[in-house]
This record gives structure tokens, C-alpha cells and sequence, in this order.
């Protein structure tokens, strides 16, 4: 299958030009001006956008989480994400206690084998640090699985103390791997959850008055030093909090090899959105929680001036009725399973507050939705650009129609969405994965389980 | 007795003026000019400076550590505290695992009976928090000792983890206590020193080397942030690194009741000591360790400024010779019994240093040794000035004699001196304590035990 | 006459007891409990605070401004300060261009002598530098007049270019004095009102609108650079915006020897009072002008912090009504006369707002209201504490009751109050300036003149 | 004229493939992997890098100063740079006093024509302010012309006061352009100057030490302050010192549109250097003034993160023989031309110590040496890239050889190098310019005069 792009003003993390794209065998073959091919299929692209794929850089699909699961599998994730123009994802593989990454590992590709319909790859959640583990660690790099992630938060569950976080950073310098980290002191906000509820204080929004932002620039500011002390590079993921900003700020002004991701929610919903009334609060119950109106303009600063390098949507998904969904916290909000939807959302919410409000340019939406990360993960050059030998996976995109978000006509498989109403400007209309037509005219075409497990390199 | 000192240099925390001083019953009874007053004793202050006597709020006497104990007792330390121009040493009660407050507070109390000659009081070292502790800290409260220390450092000896420090904190907070932090990530600490010791790096440098002032630096804004969420006050002890004066100015600079004590050892003697052949680099393992060089200055700045509210000793001797002492370590420097002698040398040193040298001047000098100390662990007005109704604690003081500093010479119970050699100018003539001359004509001239236990006041 | 002061709340910048205070010849003589002494007259001040007498260090009367004089000339307004608590000012001399300081300093001398009614000295406002100016400078040190005031601010009146000011700083190090700095950029702001008049925006809120707080920040960080090359201390009046004082702290944070002082308007009036309707804005024009509320506590941090250390008044007061008062810039508000009036109200004001409020405690309420800026300025000790030898300038507060402020009832010689109809907490009931009552029972007792000029001294 | 540029490792700002690149007219028509074309020239780029042409954004050809002319005009220097990868200058025009805009523009277009022998731009530099030349401004933006040049330095010469630099700022926001900034205090460098001379220091070491940083960071963050209330961006010219990029990053950290570049001189040489004997100082006369040596790893980390946008050369050549070079300052150091060579040294000078020494990636090599310049300066996209339609200005450049800098050998029309004797790995093998191979095999190929003028595109 060839497959010709004409006239479309292709974008990338650098460049904006007007011209054709030749696609052939999956990968980026040719680019210029009237290109001397012969396509299969030509697909005029006047006026609209021509950009790499989208790469959503954290995601939990199928992921069990409290006797519960989320509720978008690897298919029904993947395919909502390309519907959004995302065609690339990396998930988490959860490494049980007392189990091994190398089961982790197996346990979530058999999860994806045979659903996913775009590319993906996995980090590696790590719930304790030893020996074992980390001679796993060079193991798992060498399977394509180059970063690793800690948590600070969730005692008895995640949380690993600051001597096996410290330790699985030294290690993951060893062998090339990243760690993404997790920021908030998990420890305190435990007190001030059980402090919560003691008073009877259950409802959704003591989830967000129980973590502080102060509690995640803390925790930032520690796995800064500690990775500093490790002489390692470190990503903090999912960062809300301008506090927890400003520390990562701060790291990079000291020359620091200091990462962050910010999500659409924090961008876009803020504290207020935990008094929706009937319950409403809790579509909104994740961690870090929903911050201050106040932080979101630094946060866009810190997007426009590369202290945060990229934007994912840490999609994990319940349901707001149903007996396994949110409703478990009905009468404590400390039960009520953590994570929103978004990864159908992501580039497009982008777009429309970045690019189309003035706050970044087009060439730096792609670089936070795709370049960036697939940089840091070890995807690039294979993905996150387009140039001449890389995969095919591209979204042609019209700035120009907008389009109102809705649980009713998104392709997420949960019964809300956390921007119910709200009109974006862009979308993606024609999304290509290794030059296959994946969505186009608002319908997906291609086959279940055709997305293929990217290995990713380590750093250099 | 009546005591009148005459024509002395009356120096305090804000004023300085020749005036007379007038005490009876072991108070500050008048000041002025030509007192109508008849005396017992006549002290001709001239060409003197009359100052409030020295408080050190960080000793460490008669205390068990690993094995042994720092060698001199309540009654040596406060006999050299005393000859130093000290005339008030808040020393440490310590919980024992499992142990209550009140134990703690006893066997202090009986440590310190029939021997301290000056005043004392006790903060309260805490290794574990938990409801009846927490009944106790109001207890304890009531008996005087209005300050906790809790430890980032030492694991399985003193470390509480941050759920326990905050919950402590908080209490600290209702109770009107003051929280001494020693501030330094013991975790990671501690797989740095296992890492040194299975290369085989067992000599006492590795002791700093293991320490890195970045995780000084982390636990003090950690230490901040949890005292800012628990909003209460905090006070840093020993802070050495630069890097954690930095983050104690950036919590200033935002209005956060933030403290810290800096020490004489990390003002006047640096990482460069560790050098010292023949095991003498073990003279200087304390915790945190000594610095670069280059901080110095910054601690001075912070001493000038108000960064730094304090400077103690951290006053924990052990010997160089004999079985129980720094020999310990010989082969392994985590063996080495961490602490320094310094009690005697605190008012001198920091005369010379400081008001000789131009980096501060005379009122800042009582300021920083006496008064701040008294106010942030509520001994003043008792103590830490010259005012109508506070206790005659005065040191008479001639700036114009130099000394030099000698194990040979000092009255400390301990076979070496860190700053052996030394030349300070400034020396505490006379000594007195709540109207009674202990020291003078280089002779001590009170009885064993006549210290007084001090009830400090909690917080407003 | 002999005063005894008897029971009162002793309080200085350090201290707080309860005493008596025996004042012979105009000084303190004794302080203590029960004082053998025999007075002229005895003042009960239980339940009152007794503090030093406030020190006005910014005040300008009977100044030429425009066209027309500020309306309090040295009785008017010296009584008024006397009224609220103040025993002291430091009004400005200005040298006019081609004149001599001298000539300035004789002017102002015979504007005092005979009228004002309490002690007084003068700062230097140069317009201008060269070798005859900096030769004069010594003289007027010599003089007690250790202090020149500098402008950034309004071209072609006051504002001296960079070079003069470097030139002006060097000299002001050789001979031991301060530089007093005007730190707003005067020429881009006259572009400003240019361009804001040209536009026809007359109002005085406009005044605001054309003086915006980056252009203090901006000059307040020039004039620390400057004096940091030329190793100068160096003080900024009037300190207004959070963004200025955010320059102040970052030098302070660094150990550089730079002051400021902030006003009771910035700290309680805001940029919406501009809006008051009938030309009530114009109350309110001076320079800098009222900032954003929101930037107040930072200006109470600065103020506990110790990165301002004083607060003066920058009383300049100039009618509402009348021909030559505020009324002259009804139809261009760069012709309304700059200033406002304000000596009468500080000490209460500040006691209200910061004591009362719980913002600082009452020892920085002294220090900032006469302690440091007699220590900055060459008054101490003679002025700002009350201590043996010291001037008995003292004030009989009392902080238990209340008054609304209001130009019906106030003592200035202007026909509006900028705090109309504010109730504040703490009144100076029995004010003393050299040993002599000069206020009591809301009753003036000195005599006209009385007071007398102040030499004061070089820095060290 | 067809050009194949076979199996080059292809690097632009942000990728980097294997690839071929075809051109065409002149311009980059088509990249990828066996393009189907035609080439009247085959180059094969195996093992070597293929790199947009380097854009110096700061040299001063044929420029008059202070009755001398710098060495290299429009030939000579364009080939030099050339012969060093660089294929686009953007040059000074320098407006007169009492002169329009459009005589400067006229008068360096004379310059250029019949000389340049690659691309060129002109930013302008203002001497003065006034409403016809404001006019001016945009019919200079019209012509290309879209960034004027301001000074903060050289008062009488080029220095503008605050008020017409905020004016010119508005106006260059008004008509797209930009405002390069001379960030250092011209006035009190002057009277630093004048007392040098007074006290005989007459070496070319007090240039240094009449130019203190702090007077750098002082007029750098006037510069960003008065940019922030014009509301337009600004960029610093020729930053040097540590301090002055520190207000740069606080200013980005803030989110403020402020750019700056440095200079390789500012990289690599050091205050030492003008302790070279025999008046050998004078060879590093500039201002901004080298700086200290600790000052360098500042700048590095400014480029890695991106608080540094570019590196230019302040190319200014005058001879240390001759006599109208340096010597004119043999008994004055202020008689010293100010300037110093480099537009030959700048790229192979920054891949060695950038990329070679692991501080900068490859891809951020190209980004400050090329695209950053062509982006700020509105050469984008024609320059500064390699997409199809971008000019055809590409280097192929053999990273694996190295070369002795020396003035024996380079091309420059000036007596010496400031790098003399230092071995650079990274050579510029082939420079094509617009599609025509201009340099190689160490030769010039081009025609005197074939540089085009550019117009450079406002900002949008």
C-alpha cells in the first residue's frame, strides 16, 4: 500500500511547510514537491494540518485497580485514542509483590495482543526494589521496556521508601532506562485521609483537600535530589501543582536532566469541578487531584517554555454507575477508584487551548503531544516525526471545524466525559498508523489487534 | 547577695550602652547610671562588655550512643559551659522504643540532679509516635520541655517515617511545642554508606562522603513543607549545607515560621579536616558532617541576615584514645560514635569569627547565642537578656585578650579539642549565674548540682 | 524635672517587662522594680505599653512642590506627629540646581527653628553632583546630616542619570553616609502620561495606570546593582509595590547591605481607592501610587521578615480644596500636587494593623516604627530604644482602646484624611519627648519650637 | 543546477536521519531514502553530517568606529564565514545622528552589493528616537528590515535614554519587529572608565575591569523590565555574563517573551586572557568584556536549556599590527577598537565544545548556530532548516576530523585569531549556498557578490 499526502501543510516539532508526503511499506519514504510516485491511494490535504501521530505516554488500560478494573481494554482504549488522533501509547505493566517483571510483562502483552489497533509500549511499574528486580531491570530494557515507575504515594500499595527508590535510580542509570515517578508524599496524605474521615468528612472533594499541592512539590522536589544524588535523569508524571512546578523549574534553571508531563485536566478542570452535585464531583477523583483555577496558566507557561515537556492523559477510566465503578466511594471518597478518561481527548484539547487561544505554537503542540515524549521514551526517530524513515503514523487535521465533546459520541468505553459540552476547535480527521487509513469519515477501519508492541531504546 | 557591675559595656540583642547593673536575688533588679544601691560584691565592668550568658540549645550530655556515651556528664559539661560563657544548655531527654515521655523526662532529670552547675532544661527526642505519646507531649508540655525533636535520619535507631513526623507535628502545633528537626535523608544515607562500605571505603572521610548536602538540602525543605501543611512551626538543628540555607531563606522569604541553628564546626572547620592522617579525621564525624569550604561564608550570611536564628554546639563528645571512643569506627567509619566536643568554645569562637572579623556586629553576637534561643524555645524574658525581672545570667567579656584554644587547656571531659591551636579573640572573664559568680580568675567557684531544672513556656 | 513612669509594659525592639523608668535631665536614667528615686511627677502607665517614641524618618514639610507648599509647615506638623506617638522626624532638605547643600541645609534649618516642637534632622535631596557638591558632602556629614536622597524618578526636577548617582553613591561610602533612594523609572513613566494625556485620560487614576510596579521593581534592582559595584549600603523610601520588594529580598537573600522603608498608605490603601468618585482619587496621588491589594501581605511579610525595616509616612500633604491643592490637576492629573498626609496615624495604624492583627508582635512594632530607623539614620541610641543614657522620648500607648481616624478630629493642617472614618486599636495616650510631656489628655503642653535639631552620626 | 546530496546524516533542530536530499533552483525539493531524480551533481555525504547553514545573526563588516574601520568588509568576511559553514549574516546598518533609517539602509546595501558572497540581512541601529524615525520603522519592516538594534552602552555614541529606548520598544511592537538590546549600564561603566584613567590603569585588563557584570545583569534586566510594560519582545545581544543570564532565565521562568544569544569568546576565553603580554590583552577588547572562567558552564547550561536561543560571533575585526588597530589603545585601554574576529571559528568552535564535549545534542547544535537565529529573526523558513521549499543553504560536515585554529591559516582579513593554536574537532567540508557549492576542498568557488539580500519577515 502507497499512499500519497499532498498539499498539506505538514508540521513537526521544527518545521511548517507546505508539500507531499509519500508513504511506502509503512514508513515515511519521500517528502517534497510534486513528488515523481505512483500512490494507491492519494489523499489531498489542502488546508488541513499534516502532523505526526499523537503519542499518549501514559495510559492504564485494563488495569486492575482496588477489586476493580478500568474500563477501557486495549482495544476499546486504542481505538478511542485513534479516533483522537493519538496512534502510539505507552501503558504500565504492574509488577505484583513478590512477583517478577518479567511476569508483569508477559500478563500485560497477552492484555494487548490481538486488541490493540495502534502501536504500544510499556513502562514498568515497580512495587518493591531487589536483587532480583534489579537484574530484571537490564532484562526488560533489552525486551524494549527503557523506563520504569516509582511511586511516593499509596503506602502498602505503590509506595516504595527513598532508600528503594534510590536504589532502583541508580540502577535505571545502569542500564539506561528512565524512572517516572509518582510525586506526592503518600505517607501524609494517608494521615490526612484517615483525619478526614474521622471527622466525617467523605465527600468527593476531601480527595483534593487531602492532598495538598504542597504535598506533591515535596515529593517532587525529593525525587529531584534523589535522582540527583543518583546522577540520573528523572520524570515526574502526571505534575498538577505550580508548586510542583516550580520545583521542576528550579531543577532545570540548575542544569538538572529533570522531566515532567502535565495532563488535559490539570489544563483544563479545576478544584470547583468536586462540588458537581450528586456525586458528580467524584468523575473527577484522581491522583494528584484537580488543582486551583489559579495554577493553570502556569502550567501553559511551563508548557510553552519546556519545563514541562509533554502532555499525556494518565486515561484510566471507571464508570459512573455500574456496581465496580465510582460508586464504590459512594460514602467514602478514599474508595472511590481513581482515574478519569481523556485519552480521546488529548489533541484536540491541546489544540484548542494552546494553539487556538495563542498560548503555544503549532510546531510546540506537536512537539508536547509526540515529539517530546517519543524522545524522551525512546520512540524517536521511529516515532514522534515526520521524516524520511519513520513509521507512517500521521494525523491529518482540520483547525478550522470544531467539535463539541461528549459522552455520547466519544469512543471511550465509560459513561462519562470529564469535558461534557465543552466545544474544541480541531480535529482529527484522517489519523494513518504505519501508512494504514486507521479513521477516517468518523469511522475506524482497521482490524482489531493490528497495533504491534514497540520496543524502545534505551538512552544513550 | 548584691552584685553591682559597674561601667560595663552593656550589650543585648538590640541595645548597647555604659551603664551599671544592679542585681539582687539572682535578678536583674536596676540598670542605669550612679544606682542609689549599696552591694555586696562591686564588678568593675570597664573596657568590658556586660552580656547576657550564652545559651546552647543543642547538648548532648551523658548520652547513650551505640555502646557508649558522650563522656562528659552534666556535671563536666556544664562546669565547661560555664567556663565558656554558657549559663544555660537545653540538653535532650530520649524515648526509648517503646518507653514513654515521661521515663524519658525522669531519667534526664536524674541525670542532671546534684551535678548540672548552670540551668538546663530538655527538649524531648522522640523515636515513635503514637496516642499516648501524643497524651504525654501535653504532659511533658506542662513539666517545661515545650520542644520534640524528631530525626529524617538514623533508621531503625531514631528515623520516624513522614506519617508519624507530620502527625507529631501537628500535636506539636496544638500543644504549643516547637518541632527540632534533624534534617537528613537517612534512607538513602544509609544504602550510601552500605555502597561505600562493600567498595571498601571504611575511612572516616567517607563519612562526609556519604552524607551528600544535597540530601541535607531535601530533607529541610521536606521537613518545611510538612510544617507548612501541618501549619506549625519548624526549627532546623545543625543545619550545615548551603544547600539546605537555601531552601530555609526561599521558606523565609515566603513568611513560613521557619528556624534553624547553625554550629561553630561548620562555620570554622570543613570537609578538608577529614583529611587528617592517622585516623584524626575521626575527630570531626558528627552528623550532618562538615561542608565545603566555599558555604561558609553562606552561613554567615544566614548567621547576619536571620536565615540562621542560632548557632549551638551540638556538644557530644567522645574521646580519640580508650575503648569506648572514636576507636569504635576504626575500621568502618558507620562505627565511628558521631559527635564533637564544643560547649566550651561556642561565645569565642563566634565573637571572633563573627563580631572581630566584621561579619556581624555585637548585638547580632548576643543575639545569635543568647537571645534567639531563649525566645524560640521560651525562655525569655528569664533568660537571654539584660532586663528588669530576668535572672542575672551575665557574662563579663573582654573583647581585647586573645586565647588559644587547646585540649590541654579546656575543661571539657573529652582528649582533644576540633579547634586545637586556634586563636580566638575575646574571652568570658567572669561568669554569672542568676547572681552568683561560678566563674572567674579562670576558676570555677560554684557548687556541683546548683543548676537549676528551667519550666520553658510553650508558644503563644 | 524629674519623671517617674511607673508599672508600664516596658517594650523595646528586644525586650518586654513590666518597670518603672526614671528620666532626669531628659534621659533615661534608671530602669528596674522599685526604683529609690524621688520625681516631679509620677504617670501610672499600668496596663499601657511604654515604647520609644516614634521616629518619622520620611517627611516633607513646608515643601515647595509645583507651584505650590505642603500644608503643614514644622509646628503643624510636628504637633501632629507629636500627637500620634511620634518624638521624632527626618524631614528633607533640597538642594536646588546650581545651589549649594549648604544654602539647602540653612533653608530648612531656619523652616524648623521656632516652630517645630520636636526633635528633628535632615536628609539632603541632591539634584544634581559635581566636585562642589561632593566636597559639601563631608561638610554636612560633619553637619549630621549623614544621609542624601536620590531620584530615578521625575525628569528634569529631581532625577539625576545613573552616572551622577554611581558618582553620588562612591561619595556617599567615603564619607560615611546613606543614600535614601527614589527608585521609579521616571522617564519611561513620563512617556506613560504623555501617552496616557495625549489619549485624553486625565483622571487620577491615571496616575496609577502611567507609574506601573515593574518599573519600581526595575529601578529598585538598578539602584542595588549600583551601589553593590560602588560597595555602598543603600535604602530605598517608599517602597510601594510586591514586585520592588521582591528585588529587595532577592539582594538581602544574597548578604547585600540594602534597606527600605514602606508607607502605611501601601499598606492599607489600594489602587482601587483611585476610583473614589468627584476627583476623591486625588487624595491619593503621590509617588509611587497605591498598588494592587493583593500585594499588601507581601509588604506585612516584608515587614516581619525584616526585608523592609521600616515604615515612615512620606507625609506631604496638600488640601482637596483651595486653589493650591489637589485641585491643580483636576483637568490633567500629572498637575496634581504629588503627596498625602499620614504623621499623625502611623504608630497606631501599624499597631492596628500589625500588632492587633497578629501580623507581627510588638517588638517588631517598635523596631519598625523607631529602632531601625534610628539605627539606620545615626539616631541610636540617643533615639529608638528606651535604655540608660538614651533620649526619654517615650510614648504611653495604650493598646486596649480605640479610635476612628478623621480629618475633623485629626491634628494635620489638611482638609482630608486618606483613612477616613478607620477605627484603629491602640492609641498614644501620654507622649514625652526629652523628659517633657508634651501630649496628654488629647491636649497639647510644649512649647512652639521646642524641639530641637538632631546631629546625627556616620555609619561606622 | 541539480544537486544530490547522497546517505547524509541529516540534522535539523529536531531530527536526524539517514537520507538524501534533492535540490533544486535553489531550494531543498525533495528528501528520502532512493529518490527517483536527475542530479547534474552527486555528493555522497556517507559519514558525514548535512546541516542547514549556520545563520550569524551579529557580525559588523566594514563598520566604521571611532575613526577606524573594522578589517573584514562584505567580501572578505562573507567568504570567511562561509569557509566556516555559515551561509547567512545578518549585519548592522548603522543610522547617524541627525540621519534617516533609510541612509543607513542605503549605505550598507552599498557595502554589500558586488561583495557579499552569501546571504545577508541588516538589522538597524538607532542612535536617536523621534516621530520620523518612528516612521521609518515601518517602511524599514517593509524592506526587510525587522529588528533594530539599541544601546544601553556608549553614552554620546550610541546610547539612548530609557524613555526614547520604551518608545522605540512600543513602536518595534507595533510594526512586528524586534528590539536587540546592548545590555550594559554605558553611564556608570563611563565614570569607571574616567576614574581608571585617573589612577593610570591604562592596560587593556581594566576594559574588564571597568565593565563589571553586575552592571551587565543591571541593564539586561532594565532592558526585559521596560520590554515588559512595552509588552514586546526582546532579545539580548551578546550576553556574557553569568548574572546577566540569570535575569534572563527569571525572566523566562516568568513566561516573558525575552531572548538572548551568546558568543563563542564568552565560551572559551576568560578574563585571564588579557594578562597575555605585550599588549596581547588587546586582542579581547569587546564589550560585553570576557568574564570568569566559573561564569562559562553557566552559559553552557543557558544554551542546553534553552534561557540562551543562539550563538553569534559580534564578528568585528581589527588588526593588532597597523595603524589603525588595536595599538590606538596602547596607552588607553578605552582607545582600544572594541571588537574582536570569529565569524570563520563559530560552528566548528561550537560542535567541539558542545557537541564533542557531551554539553549539547547534535540536534541543538544546528538549533542555536542555525534555526533559532533564522526563527527569531524572521528568516524562517526559507532559512535555518532542511524542508522542502527552504533554501538550499546546507554544510556537510565531517565530525570526525579535526583542525588547528590559526590566523596563518583562516580567511579572515585580520592579524590574528583569538583561538590561535586550539584544535576544534568538526569541519565544515562543503558549504552549498542556494543549491551552488561555494566551498570545497578548502577552496572558494563562489563569485564575488553572489549574496543576495534577505528580507526578513516580521514577527506574526
Amino acid at each position: 500500500m502507497k499512499l500519497l499526502i499532498k498539499n498539506g501543510n505538514v508540521v513537526t516539532a521544527s518545521d511548517r511547510y507546505t508539500g507531499d508526503i509519500f508513504v511506502a511499506d509503512g514508513k515515511i519514504a519521500m517528502i517534497g514537491h510534486d513528488l515523481p510516485v505512483t500512490a494507491d491511494r492519494t489523499i489531498d490535504a489542502k488546508g488541513r494540518l499534516v502532523v505526526p501521530g499523537g503519542i499518549d505516554a501514559h495510559t492504564h488500560l485494563d488495569m486492575p485497580f482496588g477489586g476493580t478494573t478500568s474500563v477501557d481494554d486495549f482495544l476499546t482504549g486504542t481505538r478511542a485514542a485513534a479516533f483522537g488522533g493519538t496512534t502510539c501509547i505507552v501503558d504500565f505493566a504492574i509488577q505484583n509483590h513478590g512477583g517478577s517483571l518479567r511476569q508483569a510483562w508477559d500478563t500485560w502483552m497477552d492484555k494487548a495482543r490481538g486488541k490493540a489497533v495502534i502501536d504500544y509500549g510499556f513502562h514498568m511499574i515497580m512495587r518493591e526494589f531487589n536483587d532480583s528486580l534489579s537484574r530484571e531491570m537490564k532484562d526488560m530494557v533489552s525486551e524494549g521496556v527503557t523506563s520504569f515507575k516509582l511511586f511516593m504515594a499509596y503506602p502498602g500499595v505503590f509506595l516504595q521508601d527513598d532508600g528503594a527508590i534510590f536504589r532502583a535510580m541508580q540502577r535505571s542509570g545502569e542500564v539506561g532506562a528512565t524512572i517516572c515517578m509518582h510525586a506526592e508524599n503518600g505517607l501524609v496524605i494517608d494521615e490526612l485521609v484517615k483525619q478526614a474521615l474521622a471527622k466525617g468528612n467523605t465527600a468527593p472533594k476531601y480527595h483534593a483537600l487531602t492532598r495538598p499541592p504542597r504535598l506533591e512539590a515535596e515529593a517532587t522536589y525529593r525525587a529531584i535530589c534523589l535522582a540527583e544524588v543518583a546522577d540520573v535523569p528523572v520524570y515526574i508524571v502526571h505534575l498538577s501543582a505550580a508548586e510542583a512546578l516550580e520545583q521542576v523549574t528550579l531543577a532545570r534553571d540548575r542544569g538538572l536532566p529533570v522531566f515532567a508531563e502535565t495532563c488535559p485536566q490539570y489544563l483544563f478542570l479545576s478544584v470547583e469541578d468536586y462540588d458537581e452535585p450528586n456525586f458528580g464531583g467524584a468523575k473527577y477523583v484522581m491522583s494528584p487531584p484537580l488543582r486551583e483555577r489559579a495554577g493553570q496558566e502556569k502550567l501553559w507557561r511551563g508548557l510553552k517554555g519546556n519545563d514541562l515537556q509533554a502532555v499525556s492523559t494518565d486515561h484510566c477510566p471507571f464508570c459512573m454507575n455500574g456496581d465496580y465503578g465510582k460508586v464504590l466511594g459512594k460514602d467514602d471518597f478514599s474508595k472511590i477508584p481513581n482515574g478519569a478518561p481523556g485519552i480521546e481527548n488529548r489533541m484536540s484539547l491541546i489544540y484548542d487551548g494552546g494553539v487556538a487561544e495563542g498560548r503555544i505554537d503549532v510546531n510546540r503542540w506537536v512537539e508536547i503531544c509526540s515529539t517530546s515524549p517519543a524522545k524522551i521514551f525512546g520512540l524517536f526517530p521511529r516515532k514522534g516525526t515526520i521524516a524520511p524513515g519513520s513509521d507512517a503514523d500521521l494525523v491529518v487535521f482540520n483547525p478550522d471545524v470544531s467539535r463539541v465533546i461528549s459522552a455520547k459520541t466519544h469512543h471511550m468505553n465509560v459513561d462519562y466525559n470529564s469535558y461534557e459540552g465543552r466545544t474544541v476547535r480541531g480535529v482529527s480527521e484522517i489519523v494513518i498508523s504505519r501508512g494504514e487509513i486507521v479513521v477516517e469519515n468518523d469511522a475506524f477501519h482497521g482490524a482489531d489487534g493490528r497495533g504491534e508492541y514497540v520496543k524502545r531504546a534505551p538512552r544513550d
